[in-house]
């Protein structure tokens, strides 16, 4: 058995502060023990310290914060290169940018380049789980799964499933992606710490009988997930009635084609009814935010008020490449932002909670990571509270943890993460 | 004679783009040539290099970008320990935040402190120019232009003016600032590069009585600048109604105390009506636009389409510590997401301007400094286009100068900025 400590300021939530109040754990001299890549337990350094096996060597991060590891709900890796393309709304934006350099990953090296760069990149961003759109190709999801497979990673990924309203070479051939999607979860689902997503870009890019489809692989397959947009544009919901007729509304869509449960993830709902609202909460379903994206495209800003009244399940997402920033940090202080111009002041403990344990609890993984609960796996972060000139002197000041953490999603970025580790092994170090 | 040569990328503005069209000049391989600190001439590095001088030694910035430095149009110095502060929108902002903050300043070594501080990170964040808001102390001001002063660089800044609406310790006394402002004109206006601002926060916290000794000190004193803030937000705007029940709007206000001319900047106009937007227009004063600000303070998104349509003069200011970052780029991308938001696509181009001779102009300054037409003043930034992995990664693909500025400013931060010289020195290298 391998036993080690890390020494620093530690910080993770142990519920969604919104619901539970002040539900996290700060210990300004802390110590993690991480055992076999688990948490073994997190308490005051000055309690824990008698408790280490004589052998044990502690590694002490002054200056530094350590907490859980960012979980990015909504991301696309083939983005990667198209991130700050100019000008376009959502749709003219998928038809400008996002689908030629998909086109691209045809190609397996492609793939598989991109892949790599876009976990080094979630690691230098401190992001430790994500759940991950790819292109239509299926070696694009084995790409994914292989690079996350590498370091271990909880991650989630799925193949895209589109039949029309893309370019042809963009499209699901006769049998609709059922073949290469199955093919994918009995390789890649449950294996090490990976698992699958269903993935269907979003209503106006499958046909009903896609869908349908989809809905059926789920139901043959009740542990993998459902991942797909809705409601992140005017132009789009539009469309959606356009094309989805009898269906009463967008999400209708989703349900009526068994997509809807809680293992499903929608990304954006920057526009959504109350009955929309009522009916996500119901089955247990949750939205992914993505805050930089919908400034960036100029969507709109996300109602979070309204999802709470409902009891929405919500988290983050970055959305690359419609976002604009790999980091959560940077994310957080978008999502505040947008809750700033809607007048209401979002909490650094409920931004961290979304960016953290509330992502695991969205993805359904909560039972592994998320927060330093004894048992979980140990993926987490040092941040460095000197990483800026400004951040170094701004936080000095700050003896308040829930300023100290609100000063860090504003002003903090990649530059402090410092050291990123999966199951207790250091994966990215600055 | 000192003459020195840069060879790089090299981008610069020569007139309003949004107005004027295609107004840039980029040289792929381009010669920045400054003879004792002024911009002899910039072309291409193969036309160029046979002119110099015998002994001039070329700098070669391989990946790297010059264009002239950015300028910084609206900023608070005293506001540097309160930047990411939690929660509260624009008139409890001042209470909670700005005020206890400022209060510190009675103290010239807090004031010297901050300054030093202050004016380094302006130069990290490759900002060459900048009009700056002190507190009411005198030697607030005194400090920020020692500051510049040692640097040499061009700014404007001023003491505050307020004699209410604000704790006490932070009001002008009896004779209402003008003794102090007086001195300060004397000392510092037009001394090596520096102007002096004359600046009334903004209505709520001054008498009609001192607006009215403001708008005297302006006229005795033709060549200073006023500086203030107007419609940033909506509790803002109906304060000024109840305290002036006799102005027929906010712009009234400063118009009817002779604060209004072409020398005037206007921080903010998130709520303009079109009335207003027609008298500044007239009147030749500008307005400050800081979108970080804007949206971290939850004050609204401003409406470039409106003041276009009215010829409203207009240029970018970080506004710090109520904005969020002291980076041109960062402010440039999130005036992109407001536009967005508002349906509008802000060009590289235009946004570029806005942060350069956009800047300058509002300032009264491009006679000297915006771009590198020859014999203006050399106040330039390197841009290192491999500053992040990201970055290196994506920009790297691009081939057209429009798409690359535009991807500089939104993926870009304070680390593209390799090197910053004023009047042809170097004054910050990363």
């Amino acid at each position: 058995m391998v036993q080690k400590a890390y020494r620093a300021q530690i910080f993770h939530l142990l519920d969604d502060p919104y619901l539970a109040g002040d539900a996290y754990q700060y210990f300004k001299d802390g110590l993690l023990i991480v055992e076999d890549g688990h948490v073994k337990t997190v308490g005051p350094y000055r309690k824990l310290a008698g408790t280490l096996r004589p052998n044990t060597k502690i590694q002490h991060y002054k200056n530094h914060l350590i907490m859980p590891g960012f979980i990015d709900t909504h991301i696309h890796f083939p983005q990667v290169d198209i991130i700050g393309s100019y000008g376009r709304q959502l749709m003219d934006w998928l038809q400008d940018y996002t689908f030629p350099a998909e086109a691209a990953f045809k190609d397996p090296k492609v793939c598989a380049n991109t892949a790599r760069f876009f976990v080094k990149e979630l690691l230098r961003n401190g992001t430790t789980s994500a759940l991950v759109f790819g292109t239509v190709h299926e070696a694009s999801a084995d790409a994914m799964f292989m690079e996350a497979q590498k370091k271990n990673m909880r991650l989630i990924a799925g193949k895209v499933l589109m039949d029309r309203g893309a370019p042809k070479n963009l499209l699901d051939g006769k049998d609709m992606g059922r073949a290469a999607t199955t093919r994918l979860i009995k390789k890649w689902h449950g294996k090490d710490r990976l698992g699958y997503a269903i993935t269907p870009r979003f209503a106006p890019t499958s046909t009903s009988e896609q869908l349908a489809m989809a809905g059926t692989l789920k139901a043959q397959n009740p542990s993998v997930h459902v991942h797909t947009h809705m409601c992140e544009n005017k132009n789009e919901i539009k469309t959606v009635s356009e094309l989805f007729p009898d269906a009463s509304d967008y999400l209708d869509v989703y349900e009526k084609h068994g997509l809807v449960g809680d293992k499903t993830v929608l990304a954006h709902g920057v526009h959504l009814s109350a009955s929309m609202c009522k009916r996500i909460s119901a089955s247990g379903a949750g939205m992914s935010l993505c805050p930089t994206s919908n400034m960036f495209i100029g969507s709109g800003l996300f109602k979070l008020a309204q999802l709470r009244r409902h009891k929405v399940r919500h988290a983050l997402g970055t959305d690359i490449g419609g976002g604009t920033s790999f980091s959560l940090l940077t994310t957080m202080s978008a999502a505040y932002s947008v809750c700033q111009l809607r007048d209401l002041s979002l909490s650094s403990m409920d931004a961290f909670y979304m960016a953290t344990l509330g992502g695991a609890k969205l993805l359904g993984m909560d039972k592994y990571v998320g927060n330093f609960e004894p048992g979980k796996e140990a993926d987490f972060i040092a941040l460095d509270l000197k990483a800026t000139p400004l951040v170094a002197r701004r936080l000095k000041g700050i003896t308040r943890i829930k300023a100290l953490m609100f000063a860090i999603m504003i002003l903090g970025d990649d530059r402090m993460i410092s050291e990123t580790f999966v199951m207790g092994k250091s994966v990215y170090k600055k």
